[in-house]
């Protein structure tokens, strides 16, 4: 399959050429194959007009709890550990593999619409989650969250390790690597009684060749919590003791991390993902971003679940990153326009180890179209700023993810909406909310 | 023309019945005449089936600069003093009539998109404004800013003062009060060497029961230096001193203002109204809105200009209203999902001195309906909760001002989008950025 999109506005994320315009961008099978102002010569499968609208690399939510769309606004208003204990932990306790399959399908869906061709996933029940990411043609790191509130005799044999193990035989590398199976610890606070467990994890990840997942140093409470316990070290700092970062990593919050682990996330090759919108709907603070990109950290950019957000539109987030930080710090320079877009693609591909992020020859084509001709994108001085503060998923008129057309003008081709809310409606609300 | 909403799942703003389920409201001429659970008898022109939509009241934008929708973008990543110096002023150095007036159509299509069904505005070019506003079916406190950098001898023969009285009598009443004359002062550090133009129009005002619109507070170098020029006094304290809210008034951003003023908007009946995207993208700061809400002043929500935000998107507004000031207090509970909605809809009602604002007979009928049918939208455990941060202008499918309905489905029935277009790029643009 070929398809050549012509008269191309494109922001593309290659410091090269940032901005793009009337070229020509040829897809050949999975990947991008050519870019530039001179029409590729052959017959293609299919020509795209692209005039009226600005292609980018599709957007890539580097942290998330698919699954947890079920509880969209679900007990909204109370404070933290009551919307916890009276809503959220009941509802989890009555998730089966047949609600998560329909919940991960809703997350997609509104995931694909909103622009997004790739995401990293942190929960139960993965291989639910990877049939329906399999199913809807995005690309996903999928990792099953470690908990262990007392001692664990054996990692090996610990019924978290043993399923992400089995998980890892099964799916990992699906489809030319679409799906990638990390390791995942879920926090240093929920799993403080077995260091062992992490040791047993960083090394099964550096084995495996994994990524790795973690919440850290989300909240204040926990971060300080963790010095108390072990002696004045971070969660960074703690994790690093028992070579939990060997393979790099990929770090949710990060809302109280301290100068020193900034350099450490820089020395083990970890990763920062930003999750502004849940960060300031769960009261956890703002995320040190300003500073973490001077420290040289990969700067990634996540909804986190949809429970805690209540959205999984990464253009929000987009503009959020952008916004926050100059707000915060009194810096209109803080967090450039193209810095918050970076964050979406070329950052979040880097932290999941993934050969996309960018419009260049050779590279994984994902790929979406954002229509500028409605009233809230005109006019258009400069596309990038554009795509960053006035641009919405709504206005996402196709997704490409491998090459393949996954969404456009509304409608999904490899899922069917009509089939998830029977599923939604006939069994997985009813079952856990009924 | 009577049209009933059958089926109606509605978010009213009435403290009385906030949600209603499964309703009736009809809709008489230009206001509401019935809501409730039993269907009215008789015949009307239309039945509208509300299933899978959520209505709630017209949102009301109470600060923004219409025309500078035409700046959208325009020199972002400066920082501020390059940003208005090389980019905006010459911009506007250019505007004339026919420029305002297309920048001014263009921001009240996204605005009519978005939900919007009233905005105040404070710019110049009065009169071209108030024409698309009366073509648009919306209603607007329509305001000449004034300012002045030197003193002035005679205030009301000052041609900023001259031409809102002319603007006064062309203008306010339109319609049965649609538009309305709203007397301003651009701001205390844009006028302090003319306190008798104050003074004047304070008393202008009253005179006329007009509305009063300033600036207040926006920045710490502009509240700091106002106490230097004035003895300790703020710029609240010192409008106030000469006159100026004496019929109230609609402060805009006050991200600075004092405990004190605080106490004093209340005594003198000032809307506070927060900008939360502009006050961060332009680097102001976060507006003590948890405080201004315990202090019992009554606070509304606004985009500000296009120019910083880039956006007239009002559930961006909303969104972030109820999000920031948790992150940031680290408080869950601060600025809950109700009191967003409220800010966007029966505060700024009471702030323009309209009678809208809230689903209840005998008020405007300024409506809308958001679909709630969509992935980004499911499931919906709580109305207010998926509005408030689930939802965006995009979902709007239907707006109703004052009885009439303006925009439904995509399609504009006031507002002639190819001829807006064509205004923008054969005359606007070209003018001001050509």
């Amino acid at each position: 399959m070929s398809i050549l999109f012509e008269h191309v506005t494109a922001v593309t994320m290659d410091p090269a050429a940032p901005v793009l315009r009337n070229a020509f961008v040829l897809v050949e099978g999975t990947a991008i194959s050519q870019v530039g102002h001179t029409r590729p010569q052959g017959a293609f499968d299919r020509v795209v007009d692209c005039t009226g609208k600005v292609m980018m690399p599709g957007l890539i939510n580097a942290h998330t709890h698919l699954p947890m769309t079920l509880m969209r606004g679900y007990g909204g208003g109370h404070d933290l550990q009551h919307w916890l204990n009276d809503y959220i932990f009941p509802a989890e306790d009555k998730l089966d593999s047949a609600s998560v399959r329909a919940g991960t399908l809703l997350a997609l869906a509104e995931l694909i619409a909103g622009g997004v061709t790739c995401v990293a996933d942190m929960y139960y029940f993965c291989p639910d989650i990877a049939q329906a990411v399999a199913d809807s043609g995005i690309s996903a790191n999928i990792s099953r969250s470690v908990t262990c509130f007392g001692p664990v005799d054996d990692p090996e044999n610990y019924y978290a390790c043993r399923e992400l193990n089995a998980f890892r035989e099964q799916w990992h590398g699906f489809d030319s690597g679409r799906i990638r199976v990390d390791a995942s610890i879920h926090a240093e606070y929920t799993s403080f009684a077995a260091p062992n467990m992490w040791e047993y994890l960083g090394r099964y990840a550096a084995d495996h060749k994994l990524g790795m997942q973690v919440h850290l140093s989300e909240t204040r409470s926990e971060h300080l919590e963790c010095m108390a316990r072990h002696a004045g070290k971070t969660p960074f700092a703690v994790l690093d003791d028992y070579g939990v970062w060997q393979n790099g990593g990929v770090a949710a919050h990060c809302v109280w991390v301290s100068q020193d682990d900034m350099e450490g996330m820089v020395r083990r090759g970890v990763t920062a993902v930003h999750n502004p919108v849940s960060n300031l709907k769960l009261a956890s603070g703002v995320a040190p971003v300003p500073r973490l990109l001077r420290a040289g950290v990969n700067v990634a950019l996540g909804t986190d679940g949809v429970a805690s957000n209540n959205s999984h539109g990464m253009f929000e987030e987009i503009k959020l990153a952008a916004l926050l930080h100059k707000g915060v710090s009194r810096d209109p320079t803080a967090v450039s326009a193209r810095q918050a877009l970076e964050m979406a693609t070329i950052n979040g591909a880097r932290a999941l180890g993934r050969n996309t992020g960018c419009i260049a020859p050779g590279l994984d084509a994902d790929l979406i179209l954002v229509d500028f001709t409605h009233p809230g994108l005109t006019p258009c001085h400069d596309p990038e700023e554009n795509l960053v503060f006035s641009a919405h998923g709504s206005d996402v008129v196709m997704n490409m993810a491998r090459g393949k057309v996954i969404y456009e003008n509304g409608a999904f081709l490899t899922l069917d909406l009509e089939d998830i809310r029977a599923q939604l409606e006939g069994y997985a609300l009813p079952r856990i909310f009924g």
